[in-house]
């Protein structure tokens, strides 16, 4: 029996979306300011667009090239749907239609933001958080929306709509993990790609502008002024979102996998309210909870006094975050109560069957939501002004940029320390109350608030971008001041925001982890097999190397773009008078062709490499479960070197970006007071030119890393999984299995007596092995394997199985 | 029966330190030179020396400490003999021996070679490297001296100098895992305490000597710079050998582990000419012909031209090393095939037994002698002279320290792709070939130049010693040039001599590893176990943490140094004149104190992390098993990422040294000539600063936190194992155990019938279980597990077991 909860998420997320399109049209009925204003706004949207266009074409061929390799894997692979790939097709769609949306509503809001900025502050905030909740409902509403409708419509086609059995369930959630597939690739064009375009715009503004010619930041007879205003909506806003939304996509999708799991070990059905399906729909409950609480939190965010400073909005943020938070840990536990059965049964690897009730599962949701708020703490610990790392690096800048970076790196370096202790607690904590799907759903209780997330993350650049508009179009100073707390603010959450990417990405990638085991039938990854611990090697070089290109690509793409501004200064009459007027989109051009360029080979390296190790030894007839094991093991390495890695880029450069930044209020060094200008300063400028590839190129690259590469796991997994195999069977097809084993000897002979199905005839057969005890276990565990193959429509089933060894 | 065979190692260890005593007198023969010369050498050998003697009492109470702590185990813990103490004491005393002559003779051959270079450079070279003869061959002859004698001891002592059965040898070579234990944890001392030293002290002396008082390098004014070059042996000689001395000793303690397990694997026993003991016997035999074959080799280096440039040094030193690499090659194929049986049998995990031929053991010796040459080439190119990285760096300089900074990074970071594939292509390589031993066997081949490596390594230092000799005591230009073209060469041997600790490190790591899985009995390490996976990621963060604890400790002892330096510039009256004399000894005294201060952090975390990971959740009483397997998940960790972070900085660090010196000779950046002084050179400077603790501190300490994480495991392993357990049993003790399993239901009654020994005294009990299968497999599994212990002279063994499930 179907139940009406199962289109509950689905209905909430339409409801988010409603509410996004009624706050979008609020946004859009605002001042607009006046025609200097609209004209640089113009540019920026104009710009935005341009990038988005180009970045969709070059997608567009992607999503095209893909999807015919998934075809022809579905057709080839009797295990793989080709449904799959219309699921690719759209989880890529939503996602770019989620981010379009994201631009188009910061690019609009921005210049609305400066004008409500000549008023007062409170309305600045007002209409720079309403454009960042437009954005964070349209990624949450439009992931839950797709992810539900896909899975409704493939839970019909494959099983009616009614619970069969876990065999057909996890061809429903192979299939749907196309949808994610789809997501995060195009998160990885847009967090790759507008890493490298943001910060080569940057850095080529600031070297030919700020160094060489003497012009203050955003001036608009910079050249490359827009396009670094463009970049700042590219990277932090649609980058961001479509790094959240494959993250929120990718949790569901797990937690569902890992749920279908829960039910496979209670004995393949379970009879609830839900059709049999509540521990699968829960994760999209709580999902779809989460938008509606989102929602609440951000009308909560608002301040009253036109006086207030940076903590006064800090806080306004705090209560609405907070309160989501609170909100969703309560609808976890309404949610678990109600959706799971009081107690379930799950298997725990090498501890056998454990009866979990449903508070532990409401326990491990309570740990995600624990992580979520506290790594934003850790980083803001690590890269907060006036912090204790950022002081010292402050100091150290005083002996020269050498000390300065080395005090930078070290910074980053420790941070890794309480993250990892965090995270590694937080696996071990979430898998002790409720295995895995405790783990997928600490990730998915994580992620419930993705939406006050990105509403917070996206009023920074905003406000950045206002704070621009403001210079460019010669405002009043208080309207830049009103826009600076703004911007003052949205600095400290762009840090935190990345501390919550980072964790969700990794929470997210275990959970991915975990339901790749589950679909490849293995019994675990074990490190000990040298073949899987060198893919653990290999897994771990691969992040780094990533970052190595990542931080390449900004610099190339960086002197192109200086040399471009170089050529404006030199051929364009009265420039530097404010009379000529420069080429803006010139610059755009270059940095929208040189980041979607340089984004090929990281790009090429995150797709590749498990496709090699998947495929590769399959040519040489390696065992399939051998070749699932040592992905697995690559796997991991890229999770575990990844995470370090996004965690100790991120943070070093978050913390240069505030230690340059100290010197503008002025820093007490050796007992003096020091400013920017001083030696010392420079030193700090030097510290954050090598972090703004690490906390905004390289950094946040590592989150679509490791979940770009579980996920292609993920998708393999069918093909190399003895699993998928029992394909459209249920539990009762088998008989129960009888063993007789008696071992005597060393050396032994084994006869296997076994009954098959072929074409639907019962056939007994019988096999005989010999040699040692560890060679016969060897061969029948490879005989397993083979007779739970599916061979076209011949299907080969192990009825009985005798093993007598002697 | 015992064989000669087993004297043979000792035999060579003897001869190559007799070989070494007459060398190290004909260096001390060698002319000394005139009084300023004899000064200042004697001045760094005092500073040398009081290193060593502060380090050494340090070092007496950490070895009391620990043996103290290792006393407690042994008498707590049965499975563990008081005499691991005593190797443990030894290895430490041998260690620190070998490091006390290498600084001996190197801060005697300083001056030697300045002397010699007034004459020619064929002699420069020939006593320059003759003290790094005595230096190789003192490490290299004491390790296998020592390691060889304990074995013989042992062998005696546990199993009266003949073949009883691989548990009596699995204690014998636990005791002897005390040896490395001791070897390595010396090296801790010598190789972070060292590099603290070497690069506050440089880093000091250059800061206020060069940029704040603009004196050249190793000028005599400068009070810092006798410890500058005292930091040289200190790093470089010693600390190197340590290094090398930790993993020579640990690979062939781990490859006679995994030698014993191919005996279990063949049925306990083997008949050989060897008294049965081949297998073990060969990677000492390796080691000893090792020490001959360096001796050969070490010959073959010299040159005729006194017109000779950096080429034909090069040239000369590669024709001994590449001699000695093809001689180690014959040696392993003759020893492989007299000492081995023709084909032995091996457990492949998953795989079940193989016959492996002496012809694949071979084969995996070729694999780690072929790393060890291309290791050294990928390190070449990657921060060698000319080679296009370098060029890159250099072009980046031109826009300031930020670029150069950048590309520095990005350098160290992609050296890791190819270093990684090789270290990963050869664990598969050599495992394919003949399981874990081939791999501890691909490292034993490899260390057996070790002594060859050595003396090319510490040749660098005497050089770059007598260089700054020759420049403080004012010889003509043509000494400065000729020790100044020896230096170069050993800059570059430098750099490829920690390519080559690397690996060392990498590979003995990989042995102890699978060393420690065999010591555990665990059936391997499991990474889909959350505690496992939160223990890899764990022990992925401590080389990130131990990095940024070095780097930070030298910039605090750096400080120091600095102030130390600007008082006696101020207090001590004609000091730039160069009338005042520098209190040297006092710089000398902070760079000591302050080293070993600061290693004490770094130090605590690398044995503190496995010690609480193994005997915090033993407390709470989690199963023994779970916990070794949890400490596998760590120690592969660290090794992975440790691996990553070494390879990174110390490639990163050489890049940036070699970009800056390319400015010596002048470089072309677009299109111009440009030279030292110039900003490009400034900014190539800085990057160096950033480079020093990465290349000299930081990067290689990874090697000793790798190797000394898997030797701490291995040292815990007996107390976390089962395996242990059996002591003093032969094979034939036990009968054949019997098994009846028939499984109808999921809930399940087991009842077990066992006959232990209590006392002597054989009784014969019952136990039954019920509970679901997966319950029973556990309860099964913990009851094997307790059957097996120890518990005084009450051996409780199964003799007879009998399993029924209905």
């Amino acid at each position: 029996m179907e139940s009406l909860m199962i289109y509950m998420p689905i209905a909430l997320a339409l409801l988010g979306l409603i509410y996004m399109i009624i706050k979008k049209s609020w946004v859009m009925k605002q001042d607009a300011g006046d025609g200097k204003m609209k004209e640089i706004s113009d540019h920026i949207y104009e710009g935005a667009l341009a990038f988005l266009n180009a970045e969709y074409r070059l997608l567009a061929v992607f999503v095209v090239i893909v999807a015919i390799l998934l075809a022809i894997v579905s057709v080839v692979v009797p295990t793989t749907h080709w449904l799959i790939v219309i699921a690719f097709i759209f989880g890529a769609i939503f996602s770019a239609f989620a981010g379009n949306i994201g631009m188009k509503i910061a690019t609009k809001t921005n210049v609305r933001t400066t004008q409500a900025a000549r008023t007062s502050l409170p309305n600045a905030l007002k209409i720079s958080f309403g454009g960042g909740t437009v954005m964070g409902l349209g990624v949450a509403g439009l992931a839950v929306l797709g992810l539900t409708a896909f899975f409704i419509f493939f839970f019909h086609f494959f099983m009616g709509g009614a619970w069969t059995n876990t065999m057909d369930m996890t061809i429903v959630l192979e299939t749907l993990a196309g949808f994610s597939l789809g997501a995060e690739s195009i998160a990885l064009f847009a967090r790759v790609g507008g890493g490298i375009y943001t910060k080569a715009a940057d850095v080529g503004a600031d070297l030919v502008g700020k160094v060489e010619a003497g012009i203050p930041e955003d001036d608009p007879r910079n050249p490359a002024t827009i396009a670094d205003n463009v970049g700042d909506n590219v990277g932090d806003v649609a980058g961001m979102g479509a790094d959240l939304f494959g993250s929120y996509v990718a949790t569901v999708l797990a937690a569902m996998v890992l749920g279908n799991y829960v039910i496979k070990d209670m004995g393949g059905a379970i009879d609830d309210l839900f059709g049999g399906i509540g521990p699968i729909l829960l994760p999209m409950a709580i999902a779809g909870a989460g938008i509606i609480i989102s929602i609440i939190g951000t009308m909560l965010v608002k301040i009253k006094n036109n006086d207030a400073k940076e903590a006064q909005v800090m806080g306004a943020l705090n209560v609405g975050n907070w309160t989501s938070i609170i909100l969703v840990a309560a609808s976890c536990f309404g949610l678990c109560m109600y959706m799971l059965p009081d107690t379930m049964k799950m298997e725990f690897f090498g501890e056998g069957l454990q009866e979990i009730s449903s508070m532990r599962v409401f326990y491990a949701t309570l740990v995600g939501l624990f992580v979520g708020a506290v790594i934003s703490s850790v980083t803001e610990y690590y890269t907060g002004l006036g912090k204790s790392p950022i002081l010292k690096i402050v100091q150290q800048s005083s002996t020269g940029a050498g000390t300065n970076i080395i005090a930078g790196l070290a910074t980053g370096m420790i941070s890794t320390f309480p993250s990892v202790l965090l995270f590694a607690g937080a696996i071990w904590a979430s898998y002790a109350f409720a295995g895995f799907y405790g783990v997928a759903l600490a990730a998915s209780a994580m992620m419930a608030t993705t939406a006050m997330q990105l509403a917070i993350d996206a009023f920074g650049p905003i406000s950045d971008n206002a704070g621009g508009i403001a210079e460019m179009s010669e405002q009043e100073p208080i309207v830049r001041e009103r826009t600076d707390i703004l911007d003052s603010v949205g600095n400290t959450t762009a840090a935190t925001g990345k501390g919550f990417a980072i964790a969700s990405a990794a929470l997210t990638s275990l959970a991915l982890f975990a339901a790749y085991v589950t679909f490849t039938g293995i019994d675990g990854i074990n490190i000990f097999k040298a073949p899987v611990l060198a893919m653990l090697f290999v897994g771990g070089m691969v992040p780094v190397v990533f970052s190595a290109l990542a931080m390449n690509a900004v610099g190339k793409a960086a002197m192109e773009m200086v040399q471009e501004v170089r050529r404006q200064f030199r051929d364009i009459p009265g420039i530097m008078e404010g009379t000529g007027k420069p080429e803006y989109d010139k610059c755009v051009a270059i940095s929208t062709k040189a980041s979607l360029k340089e984004m090929m080979l990281p790009g090429l390296l995150t797709i590749g490499f498990p496709l090699i190790i998947a495929f590769v030894p399959m040519l040489f007839g390696m065992n399939h479960l051998a070749i699932a094991e040592m992905l697995g093991g690559y796997m991991a390495g890229v999770t575990v070197s990844g995470v370090l890695w996004a965690i100790f880029q991120n943070n070093a450069g978050g913390a240069w970006d505030n230690a340059k930044k100290s010197f503008e209020a002025g820093v007490e060094i050796n007992g003096e007071m020091t400013y920017k200008g001083s030696d010392a300063h420079k030193a700090a400028v030097t510290g954050d030119t090598v972090g703004d590839p690490f906390k905004d190129t390289s950094g946040p690259s590592m989150n679509i890393l490791i979940k770009l590469t579980c996920l292609i796991g993920l998708v393999i997994a069918p093909i190399l999984g003895g699993h998928a195999t029992e394909t459209g069977l249920a539990d009762s097809d088998f008989e129960t299995v009888e063993q007789n084993i008696t071992i005597t000897n060393d050396i032994a002979e084994a006869t296997i007596t076994y009954t098959t199905l072929e074409n639907g005839v019962e056939v007994t057969k019988e096999e005989t092995f010999s040699g040692t005890e560890a060679e016969i276990e060897a061969k029948l565990k490879a005989f397993e394997a083979s007779t739970t193959k599916v061979q076209g429509d011949a299907k080969k089933v192990i009825k009985k199985m005798e093993v007598i060894k002697e």
